[in-house]
């Protein structure tokens, strides 16, 4: 047990319960850009996978730029205030994975896990898989509650757990 | 009626439905940070409100540079693919209100309208009023349906829609 441990417990959660997070990249005049991404985990690259097209703006930004940022947090509720809703920021560095290789086929392994309907989108040539390290984490669990976690903590929860394998 | 009618009826109802966005802003160092922020809509500014803390990153990020990008996305639903959800990225114009201007007024009615529990908070120093007027902003409507709306039109849409009032 470490002071770390509810903050992972709550970095878990949201992993494990939400499949879309919003990635931030860098613009080719660097400016920043905010875009949706499904993820899945990546346990033996201790890293978030995502899978994007050429045509749009955030690929060929990191295919530029590997500097990433990444928001997960639970989702809105009707009727609840959404102040305090709990969510993390990861600062990640995306490596682009090359097709054919070990950590390219780990990455589709786990993403067509999550998402089997997306099989099909994995033989295109313009999608690209990147695996997001982790550099810096920031998690916020409501109010005045705003703690950064160790990244060698993060990774090690990222090759440790069990990760949600379907779409649903 | 022109070709952006649908895009602008799609993007007014994530601006009508949705509470939170993804800020996207730049850190010290130039690399993009994203995070979870409420927001509400100032018509006579035709721009989005976000009201923060100094406490967080974000807020002296955007006190440094302006430059942010805000994302909209149609909540996940449990059971449906997450793919093609309707989100909306808008590179926004950061400037911090000054209290007791009229345009501060006028924003914080328009976010305490919004959210009204919030009310309390609107008088603490720490926090500030941010007017993120808009620079570009680019729509996708699903699978291989990604465009861009004419900022003046998203202005307009803006200054004129009845905006939620409430906090549910």
């Amino acid at each position: 047990m470490s002071d770390d441990t509810p903050l992972l417990a709550g970095l878990q959660h949201l992993l494990q319960t939400r499949r879309t997070a919003a990635l931030g990249t860098l613009t080719n005049r660097g400016l920043p850009y905010v875009s949706l991404v499904p993820f899945a985990i990546a346990p033996r690259l201790e890293s978030v996978i995502i899978h994007i097209s050429e045509l749009a703006a955030h690929t060929r930004y990191l295919m530029q730029r590997p500097d990433a940022s990444l928001l997960l947090n639970q989702g809105e509720q009707d009727g609840q205030i959404v102040h305090d809703l709990p969510r993390a920021t990861i600062q990640a560095h995306a490596t682009q994975l090359i097709p054919g290789d070990k950590d390219w086929e780990h990455a589709r392994n786990a993403y067509v896990a999550r998402f089997p309907d997306s099989e099909f989108m994995t033989s295109f040539k313009d999608f690209h898989f990147f695996s997001l390290s982790i550099v810096r984490v920031r998690h916020i669990a409501g109010f005045g509650s705003a703690h950064s976690i160790a990244p060698e903590k993060v990774r090690q929860l990222l090759a440790s757990s069990p990760w949600p394998q379907t779409d649903s």
